[in-house]
């Protein structure tokens, strides 16, 4: 019985049965967790293995382990601490066994029927036409020339027309031979903390919280993540120094924009701090731009990499703009690190024809279009998501600036964030816990310590009362 | 003057004088080169630096480095030994200068007005109009929840679409699980190499010639490549049954359906000792599968994967069949590699859209049919060439099988491949010197020591006459 405590080669892929129905890997696992715990097969307080060694165990995907973990330790069943893994909570066993044993996990992003998660944009909305007429535009009059080999930092037409709106939209300074398309967010992000690891660098310092998939990258390419925390100011820069100083850490990712999760914009004092220990240190800000193009209240803050081209790499995509599944991103980078990447031999251009359209997209002002059409849908939405939760859920305290795809709710005292987002799964609203964006276990300073990021980008608006309905009836369900 | 030879740190930015003028930077960066022997300032016999320090110190992306040292390595100008880099050959000071110093090197690939440079297929027939067709599908049927976040894996559907086609056109054994789409073979070749370091591996074993660029993103991923001779029957599986042992390399890079360059299959009892090898030492052939589907005088050779499905990886992609630019490849790997690049947060699909149109042109037949008329106007243009080649320079051997866009010619006694490299090049003509492929300098065994590779993928069928002309003038010229 101890067995998973005192044996951490525990045969976890007998102490875990997958079921063999229909349902999803995900969902599967899930179970087999849940069953192994409440069989007592797994006591309270055990430590799960290493999601890695999970699933070279079970033969599974390291993903559907990490998904499986990610969800347990938001709904509160399973534990993560820093340096210790994750574990079975002490009260796990104490939690339902779910009345559907093969219904799905959490929704995934962008299939919930009522989706609250955080990261998508309406995908209702993808601009499906525009996209193919630039598709089509971009087949027929590309010279035969151009459908030889790429170049793989990425045609000379679109990083030209990147650098032009670029400028314009996000005032950075780049010409176009600073900027490589890539295959989005993370790919770009690959491709830098790939030429920071041979460079000599070992550790990135990331916010807490922050988007996790940015950090995974940077760990499987050799950088330790150091965490550095968040307050209404944004990143505490003078944590970040101290960090730096402490862990020899001189490259740091952040979203000065707009902060994940929390939604606050760094202060101008630090925007400045920040480059000045760039500088001092020889070291590069990585600024995730991730949703910058989405301010509804003023002209989005400009791109800190026009504050210090030199020190600053802006990492962005059309992934919360147009859609994920498109593929394309860029990287902005100053001269030497642009130089470091281009003379890497894995860096792989996206598709040219797809760089054509997306040159034709920015060129003709198709993405600035619809930018504006999105920013009008999300403005309202916004608004209609801000009054609702004020009508359902009175008094709770609802942050983040009038931007982007998401707000901060806090919930009220004795209310657990993990509980809430069980319930909404249960009625098919996906919603995160706060908690499930950070990298330690401190308390967040300021911030309530209970909380939820509602996203409303990818949520119908004829829906919008039934999710908030929804949310509202898990929040007192978890009271 | 000595210093080239004697402080391997010389400021070599000041040796090496780029021109300001309007040329691309590798004709500049060549003309420097060659200056700086010409004029003195680098003797024969000095070691260039490394590419990766010279790009920093000028500057310049390291691409720009390598095809230069390429180029002057091609025409004799430069020595590539392995593991003392590139020198300046004894003879170079006595090379002429370019009569136009600004004109540009060698012709990239498909860009050169008689194009027998070899890993490009028909610009001029790729199939535009079934491609756009199968993007509007793709754009019109797309549930909104496949615009979403992608599985990094690639679309369940192309996948699927993948395994079925692999399985009819190439004898693979592979569920749609154990396909990954790839954006190309560059991309999944580095997908598979950083999985192979993470798992321990230091060395891959690669033929010797192959293709370069493969063993150039083994090389950035830490792997060593470790040479393996290639005779009449593919590569010699007991030199590298012996280099792995020495090496303790557990992983090979090889070209069984059609060597690249020689053009020879690899003999059915060398497969079958390839594979009994990966099984003997726990290891990993990677088969790059790179234009197995055009074979001309009887149905390709079957995939090795087929043979044994949990020691080979097949690589592919549509780079020499449709075009490099569609960016879109595929992987297929034994479960527990499959599970290892899964677990990964580095790898990223391409483009949702490109993915779902490949599965159309995949299912539908588009792409067969492509490939049928490729294959015919393939066969019809070797067979010309092959005429045309015996009516210009009768008596040359030429080898390869009926297989490809490329064959092997061979020069005649006193004619060098480097002088035949250049004075083409002066004609417009791009074709590439058999040495350009190299990993050693050892003597080719049963092969002519001079040899060109002469592709025919990207070759105008009107043109052919003109360019085997100017080819033919050339190797009088180097006589």
């Amino acid at each position: 019985m101890a067995l998973a405590q005192t044996n951490p080669r525990l045969a976890w892929d007998t102490v875990l049965v997958l079921g063999d129905d229909d349902a999803p890997l995900v969902a599967r696992l899930e179970r087999a967790v849940r069953d192994a715990v409440h069989a007592g097969r797994v006591p309270a307080g055990s430590a799960l293995p290493p999601s890695r060694a999970l699933a070279e165990s079970l033969g599974v995907s390291r993903w559907v382990v990490t998904e499986v973990y990610g969800q347990l330790v938001a709904e509160g069943f399973c534990e993560a601490r820093v340096g210790s893994g994750t574990r079975i909570a002490a009260g796990a066993a104490a939690h339902a066994t779910p009345k559907h044993p093969a219904a799905p996990a959490l929704p995934a992003a962008g299939r919930a029927r009522l989706d609250l998660a955080p990261g998508v944009p309406d995908l209702r909305h993808v601009p499906r036409a525009a996209w193919l007429r630039a598709l089509r535009d971009a087949l027929a009059d590309a010279p035969d020339t151009d459908l030889g080999a790429p170049d793989p930092a990425g045609h000379p037409g679109t990083r030209a027309a990147l650098a032009a709106y670029l400028a314009r939209a996000r005032s950075t300074c780049a010409g176009a031979d600073d900027v490589l398309v890539t295959h989005g967010a993370t790919d770009g992000m690959a491709r830098l903390v790939r030429a920071l690891r041979a460079a000599g660098h070992r550790a990135l310092l990331v916010e807490d919280p922050s988007w996790g998939r940015l950090r995974d990258v940077a760990r499987d390419a050799g950088l330790v993540p150091v965490p550095v925390p968040v307050d209404a100011g944004g990143v505490d820069v003078a944590a970040l120094v101290a960090a730096g100083a402490r862990t020899g850490a001189r490259a740091a990712l952040v979203t000065p924009a707009h902060q994940f999760p929390t939604g606050v914009a760094l202060a101008p004092d630090r925007r400045d701090a920040l480059v000045s220990w760039a500088r001092a240190v020889d070291g590069l800000v990585v600024e995730d731009d991730y949703d910058a193009e989405f301010r509804y209240d003023r002209r989005p803050v400009a791109a800190l990499q026009g504050h210090d081209p030199g020190r600053v790499a802006l990492v962005g995509s059309l992934s919360k703009t147009v859609s994920p599944a498109f593929g394309l991103g860029w990287l902005v980078l100053p001269p030497r690190w642009r130089d470091r990447l281009e003379a890497r031999s894995d860096g792989v251009a996206p598709s040219t024809v797809d760089q054509l359209a997306l040159a034709r997209f920015l060129s003709d002002g198709g993405y600035e279009r619809h930018l504006r059409a999105a920013r009008g849908r999300f403005r309202r939405r916004r608004a209609a998501l801000l009054d609702a939760l004020d009508a359902a859920l009175p008094g709770l305290p609802v942050s983040g600036l009038a931007a982007g795809l998401h707000v901060v709710l806090g919930l009220p005292e004795g209310v657990a964030a993990a509980a809430v987002v069980r319930a909404a799964a249960a009625r098919d609203v996906a919603v995160a816990d706060v908690r499930r964006y950070r990298v330690t276990a401190a308390p967040l300073p300021g911030g309530p310590a209970e909380a939820l990021v509602v996203g409303y980008g990818n949520l119908a608006d004829a829906r919008l009362g039934e999710a908030v309905a929804g949310l509202a009836a898990a929040v007192r369900e978890a009271r």
